[in-house]
């Protein structure tokens, strides 16, 4: 059996990852979400071992010495991290693991897993991003501000990824996410062990 | 607009590579079939200008000095070769192209166009692909022979290929022929174009 592939989603505040995710989970069946680590407080709606696992800082900090993250980053005074146990087990039993994290984590993901997919995505335009911000109405606009001034930072990351999806229809959005994924099984580099057994057989004959 | 993807397509004969790739253009409307010229003798049913053009050896020699050819091999005997204003002028309009050529001609188009899919169809087992050349009946034991001799060579090749395909089912092998090529237009690398375009906007918001 071939192993799952861990691809790592990144995409501009508002660029619609987390609902994608979410779609693309409720549609198909072979993905796990992994569930990542943080010491920001629940928003309001959000469950501990849903959308998170939230932890005080002290704890956070525990983890990150005896190396169960496979990475983290701090953003906006708070943690971020992905757990490395949970995710290394769901590889294993072949399923498609998805982490959405920022560019600098998923740098650190391709460093420790070479064979990670990095997928990027966007809003189709930067004018439909700022609409998608507002839109929410569950930030301030010194929020948005803020968000914007990053998307322009993490713009410029995008080449370090190795897809890019835009994100104008949901379902098409979802559907591209999961082709993407679902194709990079073909890749030669994954079929390792199908091509050492047909190389065996065909000197056999 | 995205200029097309250029997919080179190669396997063992007897694989099913041409069968799949008929089917690929009846079933989508996304590519245009590139035409090889050839100096070998039409088989029957084959037509001049739709499965080869078919060529006298001084008439393709006179193809290869006038640099009219992306690539050629001589194979048995006979020069094969892809004549290139054609391939441009396809990919210039945004049609995905496919060449079906061996492994040394897949590597000098890749050498001269370093964003080629290159695509391995392989049965599923060594047994399978013999049992497909004998069931073939077009061939003598000797030529079969030959092409299994052939084939164990080949499979050393693969590794050079970006993806792998297995023909199990015709309309699977189709498909996911169709998802690996679509799929190229998602890479980064493909869309510099849009992103050079949102990191301005983001600029001027």
């Amino acid at each position: 059996m071939q192993k799952g592939i861990l691809t790592v989603l990144s995409g501009f505040s508002g660029a619609g990852k987390g609902t994608a995710m979410k779609r693309l989970m409720e549609k198909y069946e072979d993905y796990a979400l992994s569930i990542s680590a943080t010491t920001r407080k629940p928003r309001e709606g959000e469950v501990d071992g849903r959308e998170y696992f939230f932890k005080e800082t002290e704890e956070f900090e525990k983890m990150i010495a005896q190396d169960e993250l496979i990475e983290y980053a701090r953003y906006v005074n708070h943690y971020y991290g992905t757990p490395r146990s949970y995710v290394e087990e769901q590889l294993e039993k072949g399923k498609d693991v998805i982490l959405e994290i920022e560019i600098q984590g998923a740098l650190k993901v391709k460093e420790k897993f070479p064979d990670t997919l990095l997928v990027f995505v966007t809003p189709p335009s930067a004018e439909e991003l700022r609409r998608r911000l507002i839109g929410r109405g569950t930030e301030t606009m010194e929020v948005i501000e803020e968000r914007l001034a990053r998307a322009k930072e993490e713009a410029r990351g995008i080449d370090c990824y190795d897809c890019l999806i835009i994100n104008d229809d949901l379902e098409t959005c979802v559907d591209e996410l999961h082709a993407v994924i679902q194709n990079e099984k073909k890749k030669v580099m994954r079929n390792a062990e199908f091509i050492a057994k047909i190389r065996e057989e065909l000197e056999e004959l």
